[in-house]
């Protein structure tokens, strides 16, 4: 018998993401036999009318309900009012079964409070049974406060019991990669400075700060984008194979490619900020930047040299997640390039908004004449065989399944802050950018070699 | 001013490849301003009935005639008849070009004649202009023969002025090949031993023998597809980088992967014969092989220790060319393969009926479970833009030109001559197979280490 006890359930959070999720699982019938989902939140909410919302909340974010899965669904459904004091918390205890996953969809400014008065309550000691923690991104917002607030969780819970979660990419997208890098051998005696001349990783959004202008000022692209998404992204294109696709052994090698990022400087960065930015998120004025490029070295044995350029934005041309990988060009030309672009090719592996691949290949060019023009291989893993289940409803499944590979361990965390730490107070305001573009020139600064931005729009 | 001299003109390959190749040429403005077209034969035809029924072979062989073209072409044809004596070739010699190219569009067994009679004539002697003399395979049915050939020609002409056409090969797929290996400058590292497991060659036909059985009957598919296609698309996929794509480098790449075939013995040959190919031949017994297959080890840097097998045949399920390099696996399994066919993947070099590659890739099965399917990143490379122009108009156009990369050196004819000599007496019968088939079960006996041949029909 498990209980997910979902703090937060008359949230955002909760009827955006976490209701469909549950939904999903629901109708995959993958929810454990048993299973009783209790929201928790301070409203005082008859379980009947939390239900009656919860219903509401699937139709508009999950879109058709099938009423059979829905009855199975709401039958899991409970509800209890709480303040999250250590009291209340205690009362609830006796209530829960043994094994209790506690998510929490929470501000998180109140994490450390809850996660202690959980503790306090005896809600974290596992006793025939397992007691899990889901915690939402921003793991702190710097450094002290990242140590700070695992000292605090360390407290009460132990680091095997903390799930942090980074939904953006699903478990779907980590393990393409890891599939695509490690079950094609042909790939891997090219996977390095030996071959590879720079690599660029992009996160554009088209969208802007929309509703959240007021948490997003406080944030800013390095710290919502760069220190955890894109990290992510890094380590999994850059690690090194481990010996067996084991949680513990992947966190190791990810955490190797972090700790081998040489020492970032002001210079490895650029910043910029869209125009409209201010008004759209009700400032007089800010200095946050909407975008940041990036450029970072592995000092490490498979990628010494190679350039790694890291770049998000909002507002930008369009909306597209890759890592993209340049060969380099052949030692001797034999052959006419006519293609007006006649840089070596790439290697790009599509994340959003379609996941896929694809090979930049030189051909002949049609005719007479014995030059060469680009082509593509491509492949689309579009993963339509999934049943339509979300980033989310997939992480949940492992929480309860206690399958943490796909959760930040943190060290991952703490080494993400500790690369990051140096540029993360700016002194130059961010330069303007039009909406719509690709961002600000001074990107282009970054670049060395030769290199050039791939194309966004 | 160059004068293209037609021997054989009223015959079939003249009016089914030659004049369809010109009238491409034509079309494209890629003949030579003043080139003047002589057809020669041994009938007295007058030069405007030749006219007359080279369009109407035109009209059979090419399609849709435009009569601007055609108007330019014909006002380059002429006609004479002759016997191909020293007499009649002296007098022919007075009205021609200072630039000559001569093609033997005859029989195999006149070329040493005709090729003698056109020196003593005074023909094959250079002055302020260029001779050369494109000759049809075969070239020669064994290496004696072909080392014989050789020594006649060579008496009146030099090795330079010999242009040994395979049109099989069109200019556009072999420049495929190189452009695809040699722009490509990931694709080195991996062609080699260290990464290849297997390559097979194979030229499937689904043709029989048709209206050609008693020339047929005394090749058999070693010597008309193995010796000269088959060996040309094997130096091709197997050679070093040259230096640069010139004829000559080009030339001593290919013999040197001639001379790294380790020798043959019978154990690498089996051969095969359809059923139904005696009563298609009009032949009361015969054990000309219709179907080839055959391994062979290159004893080089690069390739020692990989089998290339290679098969060919008539009435096969499919009518298919491919040169197709398997890798080997990753050294670590990783994830689960759930495809019924869990080998290792390939690169495959698609020559016909459509010119294309790809290569094969795990990726993810979409799904919970982390396990690896097969896909493919394509691309083909269809000569779209090549405004049809035939394998015959580029080689003519080459010939014109003096370009010989396409054409075959000596001592590429001599060297696979020199690999087939010990597979070309076979003693055993050849196994009979099913018309529409792949062909004998004997071909199994060739494979090693558990390889496969791949799927044909």
């Amino acid at each position: 018998m498990i209980d997910l006890v979902i703090f937060g359930a008359t949230g955002d959070l909760t009827r955006r993401k976490l209701l469909p999720a549950l939904y999903q699982l629901e109708a995959a019938q993958k929810l454990p036999e048993g299973l009783r989902i209790i929201g928790v939140g301070r409203k005082l909410v008859e379980p009947g009318l939390f239900r009656e919302q919860a219903r509401e909340s699937l139709e508009k974010f999950e879109g058709k309900i099938d009423p059979g899965v829905w009855d199975r669904l709401s039958g899991r459904i409970g509800y209890e009012a709480s303040d999250y004091s250590v009291e209340s918390l205690r009362a609830m205890s006796h209530r829960l079964a043994p094994s209790v996953l506690f998510y929490l969809a929470l501000p998180p400014d109140v994490f450390p409070t809850v996660a202690a008065n959980l503790g306090q309550a005896g809600l974290s000691k596992e006793n025939g049974g397992f007691r899990r923690l889901v915690i939402e991104k921003p793991f702190g917002h710097d450094l002290a406060s990242a140590l700070e607030l695992q000292n605090q969780l360390l407290q009460h819970w132990s680091e095997s019991q903390i799930l942090r979660i980074d939904h953006y990419l699903g478990k779907e997208t980590v393990q393409n990669v890891l599939v695509f890098r490690f079950a094609n051998a042909w790939l891997e005696p090219l996977w390095n400075n030996l071959h590879i001349a720079q690599v660029q990783i992009t996160v554009a959004e088209e969208i802007g700060v929309e509703g959240r202008g007021e948490f997003y000022d406080k944030v800013g692209a390095v710290r919502d984008i760069v220190q955890n998404h894109m990290m992510q992204l890094l380590t999994l294109s850059a690690l090194e194979p481990p010996p067996k696709i084991e949680a513990d052994l992947l966190h190791n090698e990810k955490v190797k490619v972090l700790r081998s990022i040489r020492p970032l400087s002001r210079e490895n960065l650029v910043q910029g900020q869209y125009v409209g930015y201010l008004e759209e998120a009700g400032l007089e004025f800010s200095s946050t930047e909407t975008f940041a490029a990036l450029k970072l070295y592995l000092d490490n044995w498979r990628w010494k040299g190679v350039p790694f350029y890291l770049r998000t934005g909002k507002k930008l041309a369009r909306k597209h997640t890759e890592v993209a990988l340049q060969f380099k060009g052949p030692p001797q030309r034999l052959f006419e390039d006519t293609d007006c672009n006649p840089e070596p090719g790439w290697l790009v592996l599509e994340v959003q908004p379609q996941e896929g691949m694809h090979i930049d290949v030189e051909v002949k060019t049609p005719g007479l004449q014995l030059s060469s023009r680009r082509t593509s291989l491509r492949a689309s893993y579009r993963s339509k065989g999934l049943g339509e289940l979300s980033a989310y409803a997939t992480l949940i499944l492992d929480a309860l399944n206690g399958d943490r590979s796909l959760f930040l361990r943190f060290d991952e965390v703490e080494w993400a802050w500790r690369v990051l730490e140096p540029v993360l107070r700016p002194v130059d305001p961010p330069e303007l950018y039009a909406p719509g573009s690709i961002g600000p020139n001074n990107q282009f600064s970054l670049l060395e070699d030769g290199h050039r931005w791939r194309k966004l729009g």
